[in-house]
């Protein structure tokens, strides 16, 4: 290597190393504050700041003052139409929570209110959603039966929703809002199917007019319960019910096929509420069969602050039902803000979402309302309805207090059947076959998990299908570091790049160099791995090389450009791998190892073991700089040639 | 863009899709198989086939023939050596266990030999080791007291010896090895120095001549303990403790400064036991507080699969006990398997080297011993001492036999503080400060990691050291998939070469397009992440831009060759990221996605919506290829000159 060779190569440096404190106070940065929620109040006086900051927490102010009257004709439309979808979808919602129909009405009217002046999405409507639902009947009905203790269990639920609202807000306040990232998308789709399914198998309750029914949701249970009362079965329900059903399908099926028919999905379940209790006034079916809501209480939200059961032994089953419940309808709340937001190109900031879900549940639980979130078909509604702002939503609650003050005593004959039919109509939408086709053509793993979350779900409980696929998501994340792969490089004819042989069969090896690329970051989950991994590749490779005695194995030059982080078990891995070619008279190179990872080789003299000149820029640096070698030495005796080299550059 | 220009240009593919079954297949052979054990015995007629496959499973067969006499020389001497440290080592460690001191005699007879027969090790040496002997008492003792029901106690520590054997041997059938790495070098180091903590402490009893003593193993129950009773300590014992003390450390100081003096160390504690039953015997020391080991049994292991305690209640306890134990001495045992190993540079089989242990065990408690290991004071003396193969360990299992047969009574006097002195010296070299100090330098996380192993040990209890210290582990892995670094790249002037601006602040960025590098798999972790940096990185560049309005922000090239994965959520954001720069005006490029990537993008059809022609090979290309399209149109109005482009190319 000559003066002029060493000169143009470019050499990669340990970067200075930064204090201890200042590399904690970046990444706490890059881990809590990664949406950079400060950048606007850069360089601002004071004033402006403390006006930036109430904004910041309470959207209302911010874009309230441009409000305008074209936004507020457009809110009300979307308003009324969200309402009346609200309406029927709160009293069935709260019959499968097990609740007194009215709580699904009140949980319509605070709720919205709160989210209106907090939230900072312009379309998720707030309301009950079936999952969270579900979820509560089938955990707090474990312990304290809705039919026998009626009040403690409403009490029960309210204290639920009371810690749903808390940990929802701590997860906001304390910026842990990634954590919902962590149900992944086939984690939702499976888990939603499931539910789904569920929730559905529940409602065959109702249609078939059945008085008693398993308390269990796992689809043996449910089966079981329906087959050994068949003699239980009435026919007048069961016929109702699938007419009724049939009509939600169909225009959910129009509407779907012509966006601008989207008023016919989101009228469609008030108009089956308006007819079957026209049918069941004039029939009296009431009495053949056919179970209606019947009293309604009038009135607005009563307080319910000393309900919430704080000294009750089953406390800490209200906690655990709280936090469960609470992060799922979250990452419902979320997925659905988000993904509006994005067609509409406006951001949303997830742990500001979660203060509003979070407030707006405690507000709630305080006035006898249970879990809202926002949920993904009343938020479908209000943006195909045209909604401008979260105003839509004081709509939506004035229509639902004018509700709940005048109209009670309209749903007395509203048949229970109904109710059902609107759940089954709402559940069938969610189950995603399309999705699960889609996972299992691009990624089969994501298929896995989403097949398990269903599975569990179904077979076993809403808990255990959420637990398995949180599990098997992860284990699939930390089987990628435990088995990361190793690629053998090659040169791409025509240019400098070198890229996997397998990936590319025309790339060319170098003789004499073994190229591998490791594709993860190396940790003592995969140390052990790469190290077999990596004498493995060199077993082969000298395998190859026997039967050709003009080369054989003198470099082998790891690629770390991938490499995005490296333990201390990872650079021990790589003292050994020095270790034990050295023995074999093979030398070894890096190339491009990252800052991190640079930094930590240098400080535990690593670096300084394989020699600064053995780290090269690109892979072509290197492969140049070591053909330079073979060739002006053409002399097997490593041990020389390493001496020379080193003369050479010192 | 130019016929000739886009002809040299490298394309990337997407590579041809494997059928699933044959993707699974190779990458479950990766998981389980990744040091491909079958590799020998490729294109070898059956009957070598058979031979080879007996040789595998047990090694024996494959040293035994080639066993010379040169090497029983050396063997025989280290044998010998070992011996004179196993046998007062058993004694103790088995009192550590709160175990009659015969049955660390017993485990330093059959193990050894079981092992000689399957272990692939030449350096490893067998026998209690001192760890899973606190965690054995510390363990058990919690539902039954040793003093108490001592029948009741070794039953069941012959139980959990059994399920440890069972449970290690079935880790290396089903090839499961790798759970093992999850203890990582930084949980090791603190893990260790915490367990030798508190065996130090425990040992005070014995030194300082207590005979009540806590059962508990925190620090804070042990002082409180010891300093209760201070009118109790006897100050003969702690004397006679205090120079044992002294001289064992002594020894091994000076066998450490010159390794030639390994004998030393290896005699030290032998030369204790004799020394100090010599002074009891005549001075009568029992008499005055000093107590000894007593009478011991004569004769070999008596057989003990009759009292496995199959159907106790405590079996639950004994199954937990004989898993948790038989891991962590298993990662000892392989990890003092591997270090010896590559010193020597021969490999040990991992799977092989736990099926091994197991049988060791299993066998080991059918025959009254407890759990045994590969230990590293007695492998460091036999690899010191010369041995050549695993015939040392029958060597030193004959010497044990004999102790047993006839030299039990010369133990009657032995003081157990000599025993505690043996102990604690030996915990005291398992302290490692400097790994500490290593890994503080090298690696704060991982100093953080092995500072709560030990905190967790000393203050909580061994299990919850090692559960917080995986945990912790497990969450800085997933912490760097959930805020993966991006970077900015910029040129390396001279070269070809795109890298962080940070790393190399000469590297220039290129005006109008961004080039940012994502240094992780893109997996559901880190999806929502990735899009929020993605788009504050277009918004600082566009911040940046403003104040010069010749150049607008025109393109984003994403550098994905450090993104080894991909799942759906990761495929949706990028799609998310895409749309949202569609509707800025900007357009995306991606750089070198490898073939699992470059497959999904495909399969899920993203390739088709970017335009195949924006997937490029190196930085350098896509900045080439996108420099043509801006100079060639200079038009601002990125929409016509996207149809462009498209014209060009197509």
């Amino acid at each position: 290597m000559d003066e002029r060779e060493s000169e143009s190569r470019h050499r990669v440096e340990i970067p200075p190393s930064k204090p201890w404190s200042k590399s904690l106070q970046s990444s706490l940065k890059e881990t809590f504050f990664a949406d950079d929620p400060f950048r606007q109040f850069k360089n601002k006086p004071i004033s402006r700041k403390i006006v930036l900051g109430l904004q910041y927490f309470i959207p209302i102010l911010e874009w309230g003052p441009r409000y305008s009257f074209e936004f507020l004709r457009a809110d009300l439309l979307a308003g009324i139409t969200i309402a009346s979808l609200a309406v029927p979808q709160g009293i069935s919602y709260a019959s499968l929570a097990n609740l007194p129909p009215v709580i699904g009405l009140y949980s319509s009217f605070v709720p919205p209110i709160v989210y209106a002046v907090l939230g900072s999405s312009k379309d998720v409507a707030v309301g009950p959603v079936a999952v969270g639902s579900l979820l509560i009947a089938s955990m707090l009905g474990k312990e304290v039966s809705p039919t026998e203790n009626p009040k403690l269990y409403v009490d029960l639920v309210f204290t639920a929703t009371f810690f749903a609202g808390v940990f929802e807000a701590a997860l906001g306040f304390l910026r842990l809002g990634f954590i919902v990232d962590y149900l992944s998308h086939a984690t939702i789709i499976g888990f939603m199917g499931g539910a789904a399914t569920v929730v559905c198998l529940q409602q065959l309750k109702g249609i078939l007019g059945l008085v008693h029914f398993t308390h269990s949701t796992d689809l043996l249970s449910v089966l079981r319960s329906i087959f050994t009362q068949t003699h239980e079965w009435r026919w007048e329900s069961g016929v109702l019910g699938c007419c009724f059903l049939f009509f939600l399908v169909l225009t959910r099926y129009m509407s779907k096929k012509k966006s601008s028919f989207f008023w016919i999905n989101a009228m469609a379940p008030l108009t089956s509420v308006i007819l079957g209790s026209i049918l069941v006034y004039f029939t009296h079916a009431e009495k053949h069969g056919v179970q209606v809501i019947g009293h309604l209480k009038k009135g607005l939200n009563p307080a319910s602050e000393s309900e919430l059961a704080f000294g009750s032994p089953h406390m800490g089953l209200a906690i655990k039902t709280g936090i469960i419940t609470g992060i799922i309808v979250l990452a419902e709340g979320i997925a659905v803000g988000r993904s509006f937001a994005l067609f509409k190109n406006y951001h949303i900031d997830g742990n500001k979402e979660m203060i509003a879900f979070g407030v707006m549940n405690i507000a709630g639980s305080f006035t006898s309302c249970y879990l809202t979130s926002g949920t993904f078909s009343r938020t479908a509604v209000n943006y195909n309805a045209g909604c401008k702002s979260a105003f839509s939503n004081i709509v939506m609650a004035t229509a639902v207090m004018i509700t709940l003050l005048f109209l009670m005593p309209l749903f007395h004959y509203t048949p229970l059947v109904v109710l059902s039919s609107i759940i089954m109509a709402a559940m069938l939408g969610l189950i995603d076959y399309n999705g699960a086709i889609h996972l299992w053509n691009v990624d089969k793993f994501d298929f896995i998990i989403c097949i398990s979350a269903y599975i569990g779900v179904v077979f076993g409980s809403v808990e255990i299908g959420l637990v398995v696929a949180v599990v098997i998501s992860l284990l699939r994340v930390l089987l990628f570091l435990t088995r990361p792969r190793t690629l053998l490089l090659g040169n791409i004819p025509g240019s400098m790049a070198y890229r996997s042989t397998e990936q590319y069969p025309a790339a060319n090896s170098v003789p004499g160099i073994l190229i591998l690329g490791i594709e993860s970051p190396i940790y003592f989950t995969n140390s052990n791995y790469l190290r077999e991994r990596i004498s493995r590749w060199i077993n082969e490779e000298e395998d190859k090389l026997k039967d050709s005695p003009a080369t054989d194995l003198q470099y082998v030059i790891l690629d770390l450009s991938a490499v995005g982080s490296i333990d201390t078990s990872g650079i021990s891995m790589l003292d050994e791998v020095q270790k034990s070619m050295d023995r074999r008279g093979i030398k070894l190179a890096l190339v491009n190892p990252g800052s991190e990872v640079m930094r930590k080789l240098g400080r535990s003299k690593f670096v300084h073991k394989i020699g600064e000149e053995f780290i090269y820029l690109t892979v072509g640096d290197a492969v140049n700089g070591i053909s330079f070698m073979l060739h002006s030495h053409k002399s097997k005796a490593v041990q020389s040639e390493d001496v020379n080299i080193g003369n050479n550059i010192v």
